[in-house]
């Protein structure tokens, strides 16, 4: 059997899946997936859907997951785009359309993939995939309902494959084995209002803000560890709204946003973040209030079986060796991590979430062959 | 001859001269002074009214002159008011009404005393009235549209007193011999957007910003001087305006306010702000594009005749001796001391520019008193 992985890509375009709709696009997964013999179980909670399916037996000794996201961003100014949005236009040697790196086309060459393998050569084991329709939304109904799913039912992946584009810029140029962790801390520094004229009557939280600001932006967090780049912190706002020159303001805001390797958690970036607050707020006698939200904490896949198995396959595929990347924004590998060893591997990102999101159809083909590459040598 | 300051106080209330509205205030002036012998001419210029009056001879010898305006801010909140802003209610032993103590109350009390002095003991000299109706606005076509005429005319003041609030909470307690210089400075900051997660393909200004703001509200830029209190700098505003935790902006803003001794002049503090700003652009790679307001020099009548003769009037009829001060905001006497020796001494100022704006009717009394002392002894 050989499934198309560019028709399919193409079906699954046409369905307009922006989060959180599933639009026909998991229907028409668990219909394909199901004709090829796997178990399929929606798994829809809070009105998020959501696809479970199994090729082979629940609790075979090694089982291979996918996990992916058939749900997309909204296609912005419409006007912008040169092909419809949900068209799946081909033209140029490329495929057009919402979803067409990010990540369609991985879910399609997965499938395409798993079918093919499952069909010609029944591997001892179970394939599984795990794909969502929120994973650009909040995530909070998506892969870790399918996670609490798989785990009341007993369903279990040994090793894990997430499809998300990985690749900057060259076909198989990247892999990811981890992600950075991410935290966002918002200040309000109140103090007293008063005149500029008699700024000793007032309390100026301003140079409060200012400062804390400086010492956290000029603090070196660390080096970089052994998987990970150093970590960073950016000053992502600082705000007053005080139009009046004369005025000394009562109150202003600053926030940070912190990607951090595997040398500190949410925790202990929390606990530093209060500890310069109050060090601030002491010296110039202010009071902060800090706000901290942790979106995921850093966590890698030590380099090992899975990701050598991984980078042969693109290697002998693409003639590139992927590097091991932990690098880039968020992705539900950060969910993934706590179930199984995860690694993510994909397309080339560059048009991900814009305006003319394209694929080259070439890629399409090619990344289905280093799955499938990745399936036999798996289960070999 | 003896003037009412309460009455004449109270009619000029009842002319609501909010800037630029003449109100009927400087026309009421006008007339008074006109039937007491002053020769009054109405300086007007685009838009906006002044009154400059003379008793005695132009060239005299010796002229005492007195600046002061009609003019007042808003009303504000007018539900907020417990009485009419413009009825010059009297209750509780007090005139209410918008410009009660800023500054209707000093005009009628110098017109008083003035015109009780040139007919009861006409003195070897002239006596002269500057009364601008734009002090509260730009001041752009008040106090020097008067000055800018008087030269054009031959009409010259040898000293000359402001009449404005000068105490903070006890009459007599102060009175200004200079005022410290004013200034605000406003930074843009450029630098390059981009995404949190990848820091080092942006170029973030706001950590310039903190930087260069704690650099300038850390920096002692004086220790105070012979007359002046120590200069102060206060940061009034930053702002980015930038809701995404995930985007570093590719601009910021801030803006400082300065109020400055004598050790120092608008261009010394704008070239030392500009030399700032360069360096943290530099230290950042960002672009900062500094725009300067000078309002105000500082300028000080250093203690001599003048400022000895109003303390000793203000200690004989109320008791205390007026510190020499130049704390506070700006007035037009920044505008007189480039014509001739400028002092302030004028009411309490605790309740001027608010809502419920009120004056010890007594006060009225006593600060028509130390004026008519102060002619007395000018001409002595
Ligand atoms: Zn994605
Ligand atoms: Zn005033």
């Amino acid at each position: 059997m050989s499934v198309d992985p560019v028709a399919l890509t193409a079906d699954l375009i046409r369905c307009p899946s922006v989060t959180p709709e599933e639009g026909g696009a998991l229907v028409l997964l668990e219909d394909l997936l199901s004709k090829a013999g796997f178990t399929c179980t929606r798994v829809d909670r809070n009105g998020t859907s959501n696809l479970f399916a199994r090729w082979g037996n629940r609790g075979a000794n090694r089982s291979f997951g996918f996990n992916g996201h058939t749900d997309v961003v909204p296609v912005g100014d419409e006007a912008a785009w040169t092909v419809p949005p949900f068209g799946a236009v081909e033209k140029d040697g490329m495929l057009w359309g919402r979803g067409a790196t990010d990540m369609k086309s991985g879910v399609a060459a997965f499938a395409a993939a798993a079918i093919d393998f499952v069909t010609d050569t029944p591997p001892d084991g179970a394939v599984i995939l795990a794909i969502t329709g929120d994973e650009e939304g909040d995530a909070t109904d998506g892969t870790t309902a399918l996670l609490d799913w798989m785990r009341d039912n007993n369903e279990a992946m040994t090793d894990c494959l997430v499809g998300e584009p990985t690749s900057p810029n060259v076909m198989g140029e990247m892999m990811k084995i981890g992600r950075r962790g991410s935290m966002t801390a918002w200040f309000e520094v109140t103090g007293v209002q008063g005149h500029s004229a008699y700024p000793h009557r007032a309390r100026n939280p301003l140079p409060a803000l200012a400062r804390l600001m400086d010492r956290l932006a000029s603090h070196e967090l660390d080096q970089g560890t052994d998987h990970f780049d150093a970590s960073t912190l950016a000053i992502v706002t600082m705000d007053t709204g005080n139009p009046a020159t004369n005025v000394i303001p009562a109150a202003c805001r600053g926030a940070v946003n912190i990607r951090f390797s595997d040398a500190h958690s949410g925790d202990s970036l929390s606990d530093w973040l209060r500890a310069e607050a109050e060090v601030v707020a002491e010296d110039f006698g202010v009071k902060i209030v800090t706000r901290i939200k942790v979106s995921g904490e850093s966590f890698v896949t030590p380099p090992g079986a899975l990701s050598d198995l991984i980078a042969r396959a693109v290697k002998d595929e693409t003639g590139v060796t992927p590097e091991l990347s932990t690098s880039g924004g968020t992705s539900d590998a950060r969910f993934v991590k706590d179930h199984c060893p995860v690694v993510e591997f994909g397309l080339v990102g560059k048009t991900m979430h814009q305006v003319d999101e394209r694929v080259e159809i070439a890629q399409i083909h090619q990344l289905k062959a280093i799955y499938s590459r990745i399936l036999r040598d798996y289960f070999a």
